[in-house]
């Protein structure tokens, strides 16, 4: 199964680039994953924020049309541990699933729209920057590996 | 006042000691912020999970006693929002507190003895490793002070 991490925006945090970057080359031991950046366009950057979040909303369903499962990392979203994630991959695994594809949103997050259309999953009650998330998540699929495979990350 | 946070062994992920270079500097605009890390001696690690957490408890009251107001952040702890976590910071400096400590455990987390003592607060249902931790608090210690100041990043 491929897994695909859908962002907005590349990532001007070398600290969040270097620390993906980690958690990319650890996952290569467990799955195929990849990383895929939407770019908006800078003049629509200047227009209001719903306007702002509905192109992203146009560019990401073109992309998440393509994969079998989807989830939005959002913060309204059900809170996951980290063995219920592990969980959840699992049984997407045993599936037979050829796709799997976790969504974080740009500086405002997700529409309304997007947010019915597909399941929510939450990192925690604190707002991050849509950058942060990216490291968030990539340390939270790395562990989720580790958990499945029953190795040592998960206590260090 | 003087925020400290409080940590356990230096960080070797060198892109988590970069966010949080790159945090502290930001938060220099706004209070006195510092790193305290205490160093556990190697021979300490090899012993059982609990003895090493007992060296930690040790080692973390000697510092913990000096301070106004201290948290730990530790996962079995309340979940806050950020604006909940600004409102705590605004109240405790309105107070006239001199100093308030945020501490990390180590590998394994703290002892029950030190999570009774203090008030503990979580960052989230997913578990985190001690290094990441540092990382999404200076994040999150940043983003409180843009929330007391009216600043710009919490949407960012």
């Amino acid at each position: 199964m491929k897994i695909i991490l859908l962002q907005i925006d590349k990532t001007d945090q070398s600290f969040v680039e270097h620390g993906v970057q980690e958690f990319t080359k650890r996952l290569t031991r467990y799955t195929s994953f990849e990383t895929i950046t939407i770019s908006i366009n800078k003049t629509v950057r200047n227009k209001t924020i719903a306007e702002q979040k509905q192109e992203e909303e146009k560019q990401l369903l073109t992309h998440l049309s393509k994969y079998d499962v989807v989830f939005l990392l959002d913060e309204i979203g059900k809170e996951f541990s980290s063995i219920q994630l592990a969980n959840q991959i699992q049984s997407i695994l045993n599936a037979g699933k050829k796709s799997l594809c976790f969504a974080i949103g740009g500086p405002y997050g997700f529409t309304d729209e997007l947010r019915k259309k597909y399941p929510l999953i939450s990192f925690s009650k604190f707002t991050f920057s849509h950058q942060m998330i990216r490291l968030l998540f990539c340390e939270q699929l790395y562990r989720a590996f580790t958990i499945i495979k029953g190795e040592k990350y998960h206590h260090n």
